[in-house]
């Protein structure tokens, strides 16, 4: 793919985000994504090639918003983008110009979204790649539930220290408060909420974990914790140890933070 | 490596295929070379560092072709590229004055082999590296005999996601029957082959696996099927799962695709 | 962390080093800069995040030296450079303008350090950071102890082929002799030793391992040896396997060269 791209835009950066998503995970793919794209420049092309359906009808797409350009199959992985920026285009990948001249059946990473990405980043417009798709694939955000007395979401998935990210966030603090601005709405996110970080506690599929703590640093080795992960996302973890071993826990389990 | 090599080339690109070999596999080392080489332009120089035999009296080399320079220990690696392309030039890497002054006995890849391909990078013609080499080391092409009735080869390895990769191929849809033209050939690669897809049976160390699939969205999840991969090469595959461990397949296993 | 760079400084060039550090393993991600920071080019700003206290009070610093700039949490990770370099200075990293505008208490390498790193390496001075720092931590360096029948050190880490680096270094071969000037010190390393290389025999943890080697290929495959890694340090080895697993090695057992 890398080849591909240099022999297309020969002055494009590359740049690895991550080979490690579980072989075919959409959903730690779409939040391996939303992780990181926010920090890229708006000028950057997005190349995701997570793909249960590479041979399949499924189609290849490409994504403009105000902060990026997104290459990826329709399948799903774009969901958490779509939810959050202004969607600018949506378009198949359709046109022989931007492929390369023989398409295999089992890796279109290189045949297909790799030449699209180097077009778009050489200056090619989004429109030239394809006719408008209007119904891409998207799968419901997870669950999140703001009621008086709790907060619920769902374990996301773990990371590879073990940490498990949780569906409760955007969480920030403000002094001994913590602010909610849900993740996956878009602008303004006007269903925010405050709350006292002290009197929480913190519930995952059973397991009393106590408050939400600020670091690892708070707590002692070998402690399971809750705390607010870089992204601002409710995660249970073990002090230098995996929560999701020890727990057991899986993608789906409910998490609740009672107020 | 890397900082050798922008010391001597600031202005180099520096792209990483795998540091994924399995330790010393030659042939595995050679077969991503062969799968990966291709889709670069041609004014690369690719940096193959599996060494089995460091600090022996192995040389270290160069290669010249007009798709690609190689700079490897002279064990075998680029047995494929001298296999499949015009051989310009090769030469042993033995003027000091491309090598770090000091060179260690275990770690050639920082003290000769990057430095050549830095100065191959930076315009340092082959020649001015060492002295020809007039008798590289080869190992022989994979297994691939044709027959009327039958076309066998072995298993070269399996992929991370346990994939396994046959000496079967260049294999082809067109329509749909099948075209071979063996990989491991220079030129127009006469001995091609037409086969009628629909009637291939494979078999693999005693398994039969059935037809040729086009893709793996043909089949359900955890089912075993044949297909032609990303490099045109037969391979055997389980959806979501891995045929190297339910078969129990080895390098050399014997596989047959009857027609 | 890369998204913050770029958006920084468009024009730096990244490099990965290593992302198989064992989780808050400070000690090996010690050893790995050691080996590393010296091949590269002195404008280079090598940046390091291995951070157990990230979230705590632990000052982010940065270093400057005649060799290279480094950013990294103040836990010890700098320990070595500190001990071979000319230190010329150490900042705390405070001033906000050289930090992401909202710092969260989990992903320092994103908020802090990335953006520092990007900054030095788009040319602000060191100084403008933040203040400086006159007692920045250190670990103390590896045993090494030069006595006139024996050296004697210590296991410091395995590397992921199993092959177990000692602190008995940095030593060079001098024909058939090994010269040896201790690692860990500044300037002309005064405290050098010559050894008969054929008459010393070495010992880790009770297990006789022989002589020093020059290469693998002086050994049987799967035969235990010890020899002179590629930083110049005594290395056990099992040739193409694991020493580390076959000897049960652990960081700090003693290791002993008899002259």
């Amino acid at each position: 793919m890398k080849g591909v791209i240099l022999g297309i835009a020969p002055d494009a950066r590359l740049v690895d985000i991550s080979h490690e998503i579980a072989p075919q995970n959409l959903r730690q793919a779409s939040y391996v994504l939303y992780t990181a794209y926010p920090f890229f420049p708006p000028h950057t092309v997005h190349l995701i090639v997570v793909d249960p359906g590479v041979g399949s009808a499924r189609r290849p797409i490409a994504l403009r918003t105000p902060v990026g350009t997104f290459v990826a199959p329709d399948n799903g992985v774009l969901s958490y983008v779509m939810a959050r920026e202004q969607v600018e285009a949506v378009v198949e990948l359709s046109d022989p110009r931007y492929r390369l001249p023989q398409v295999s059946h089992t890796f279109h990473g290189r045949d297909i979204f790799a030449p699209a990405a180097a077009h778009l980043a050489a200056g090619v417009p989004i429109t030239a790649l394809g006719p408008p798709v209007d119904d891409p694939v998207t799968f419901p955000p997870p669950r999140l539930e703001v009621a008086p007395d709790a907060i619920s979401g769902e374990v996301l998935h773990a990371d590879h220290f073990g940490n498990v990210i949780t569906s409760i966030g955007q969480l920030a603090w403000k002094g001994n408060e913590l602010s909610l601005e849900p993740a996956f709405e878009k602008g303004d996110r006007g269903h925010s909420a405050r709350l006292n970080a002290g009197a929480a506690r913190v519930a995952v599929a059973g397991h009393e974990i106590g408050g939400v703590r600020r670091t690892y640093a708070e707590t002692a080795r070998g402690e399971t914790l809750a705390l607010v992960g870089s992204e601002g996302h409710l995660e249970i973890a073990v002090r230098e140890g995996s929560a999701a071993q020890r727990l057991g826990l899986r993608p789906g389990d409910e998490v609740i933070l009672r107020l």
